[in-house]
């Protein structure tokens, strides 16, 4: 029951009692506010980020997310549209002022996502791949390192201390549900992992509902119990037709369905004496109205 | 990622949309209210299980709980005061008005257990204990039925099922924490399961964030969460003394602790839409002090 | 990685550092001999099991298996021909002299399972079924005790511990499978339980490919790594027509396959230094037909 | 229980029912013989390599396995010694004619690797670090793929058809142990893999008992009953000193262990129709003192 964390020392609590918090192109990280990143699985045309970006920007999200490169089972699924992904990223950046996060899978494509991104994402598939890892960690853009499928909490945080021993100190942590005996949902949400790695380290800790359940109809209620359980931001898949989605579509929201659970995360936002992105959103779209 | 329900008629959504709302001692379970079942994990003396329901009254439970029958991986281990236990729940329920529950492990004691108990539970162990299941089916006492450690939600279902069967029809689910290969935690407490077995039956859905966290600090948080996750009561582990506990002390909060996170909790409910007894007991102490 | 095990005394390997060998029907377990159980998942009517009884003599095994009480997830599954089920057990056995395991679910129905059995089961699902445990305890029939699904070693070796301190010492462990998150096969089985076991108790172990697997064909192998791994016996479902059987079915070994495993096994058995009942009952058969 | 291997052509059994046999430095891997590849996790010094090259060749091994690369869980731990291990290992080569497995951890390294070894390691935590797997696979070295610590064979298969797809044909599948619940061994070993993953693909496997158990008195018995579900080859950690070992040392055998193991192993061997190296090097040792 006890995680030998001394032999982490840059990403403990201890470090820094009062916690991590930092700046992305004006969002606040693991401060008061909740902060929703969302977005589709993976950028698949023009016209699809700009309105998947438009539609969470309005819902309340700060942070635009979209896979460029995608780690797939099959070396016959879509594979993300790569290059071309990383320019629509920042094009829809440039429409919506959201700053982007996207996955980064080799370190060879690292220059070039570090040019378009806001956040690099690390997936849970790399969580290990220290090689990677200490190549982000010689960047100074903020990185999202995603916990592996089975990693337990002590190797989470061993990974994170991989990036920051190369100088990177804004590492945002995501528990994105965890493998177990359990068919009937894709992953189990391991909730129990917010409060503890919020104890054991001073990084920020968001919450994937979209891949720790797998089944969009299950993702608001996961996302209020992520905020509840003490998260500081979501990562939140949403596509503006999940039905024909080239990636995971069962997990995505559609955007009327993220909009409706903005006003229900904020409820729960505001009962846990935090607040989330669509209050403040229903007032700047008010001022935006009025001028 | 389907659940074969058709196989189990009776606890399947479908026989009942609407979902099961039933009373227990004035208590309506399944209703608009988030029931909280709280006491110590078992019953050790008078002065204790009497001084826990006052507490837990105090606090806003609606349930006392206590074990007097307890199953323990050693044969060593304190094994519960049996009998006597049963008597001092009696009392506890006549000094403070709180319906009791308390677990039966053993067909044989089934009679004497359901002459004091309000409620009979079946713990995670016996999940899978046929007989037992059959034989409290027979019962018109209703039943907390707790998830077995490594059950999947499907065998869940269908030992509801088997409860069911025999005709009777108060059955209470309850998520408890499930077994993975995080060592951090006793548990990994499952909130997926909370919407997908209110989704697949109709039952009222607990969750027990002692055992599916093993750590009192971490209770309150996750209580927290499984109200936002949609649950419609909490399960709780409250000793007046929990480092001299006979069994579980690491999860028991005191007094103190369970009183300051009820009003956390009610304000979650209240933010999905729900209450919880700690608003009302605030005026039904109010009454009580005035006559 | 340790066991606390000096809390179960009765079973730790230094209170009987040369493991215990007892003998069942003039069957002896624990001793050089690998020890095949084998025979159908339940008892489904006289021609059935008698001719299983004597297919599976002929291959090699010593005692016969099969269910008349059969735990099953859902309740409108074939629950076993009970009482008919145990007189057919005890046909068998006159027919066939081979001793007989069958497992007992209810505390209640033990007297007269005891009166037919040589040798009590207790299944998956109860091995922290206490109140069964210590009921078997007291009871001079040995007891094959399986691992529960997700017990840990610790779990199960302390549910041995509650049968022998009830003063029954014969005490047969199983590894049948362990549940994880592989979905290819029904269960994982865990042959590292099998030295370990062995290291930290005195008792015999076995080991059942057939629920370790869930397939049949993968049967054979298993059956022979177990050996290989030191294993003293092993727990093989074999049906007459296996696509025809009320239970179990697809893990279920045809008489002719059962025939061609067991000299495969009986190499690996003396590969390893040990003996399985194949060479000899060739031999016996031999003897048999000249007389 | 299916898996949807058509979605992998290449590997698939299909598409050579035979099963794939090819050969690395003169030593035939998925032929009869059961291969051996043993060495200690990292390669210390010179030495320490050479020493145990020469040890386990003397015990029949027939490639040599070293680490120069070492993936570790903390950044603070022993990384292996890079560039200078892998000289070692060439030298050790020239000394004992064995050819060398190590792993590769980093596309950019790729290049020195492969001019170095005789086969590439990818190891567990790469399984799906998806870049690495397509550039060995445009390398014509050999590659031993290892399970991921959580991986389903599904997924596994797929992670090989990533390799094969880029043209390399030659891959070697490792069963290492996965993780559960169990907290006796670092892993559980799943042997129900071996014949699995050889029915559905055309691929060698081989197991690896030393990650798979965690233990070193625990791997003979382990490394036996993998030969005996059908593994064509086995992964052994021996260091000449484990305790002083600056990885894994509770897990090496030592040399005499080593040397003890085989021939059981090779027992094992011949009763399920196949050899070891131990027993061709017996003759072959005597030819060379002979000449």
């Amino acid at each position: 029951m006890i995680l030998a964390t001394p032999s982490a020392p840059l990403v403990d609590r201890q470090a820094k009692p009062g916690g991590s918090v930092f700046s992305v192109g004006g969002v606040e990280i693991g401060g008061p506010e909740v902060i929703v990143f969302a977005g589709p699985c993976a950028v698949e045309s023009e016209a699809q980020i700009i309105a998947a970006a438009r539609a969470v920007k309005a819902g309340g999200a700060r942070i635009l997310r979209g896979g460029a490169f995608k780690p797939r089972t099959s070396p016959y699924s879509f594979q993300g549209l790569k290059d071309e992904g990383l320019g629509l990223l920042v094009l829809a950046r440039a429409e919506t002022g959201l700053p982007v996060v996207t996955e980064v899978m080799d370190a060879r494509h690292l220059e070039k996502v570090v040019a378009c991104a806001d956040i690099l994402q690390i997936g849970s598939r790399n969580m290990q791949n220290f090689t990677l890892l200490e190549e982000v960690g010689q960047c100074r853009t903020p990185v999202l390192l995603k916990r592996g499928m089975s990693a337990t909490l002590a190797e989470y945080i061993h990974a994170a201390e991989h990036v920051m021993r190369g100088g990177n100190e804004r590492v945002i942590l995501c528990e994105r549900g965890i493998r177990t005996f359990e068919p009937s949902t894709r992953n189990t949400l391991d909730l129990n992992a917010v409060p503890m790695l919020k104890r054991l380290t001073h990084l920020p800790v968001i919450v994937d509902p979209s891949h720790g359940t797998g089944l969009a109809w299950m993702v608001p209620r996961l996302a209020c119990a992520a905020i509840a359980a003490g998260a500081d931001g979501l990562l939140i898949e949403v596509h503006g037709d999940p039905s024909s989605a080239l990636s995971d579509g069962e997990q995505a929201l559609t955007f009327d369905q993220f909009a409706r659970m903005m006003p229900e995360a904020a409820a729960v936002a505001a009962a846990v004496g935090r607040r989330i992105g669509a209050v403040i959103d229903m007032d700047l779209r008010g001022t935006e109205r009025a001028s």
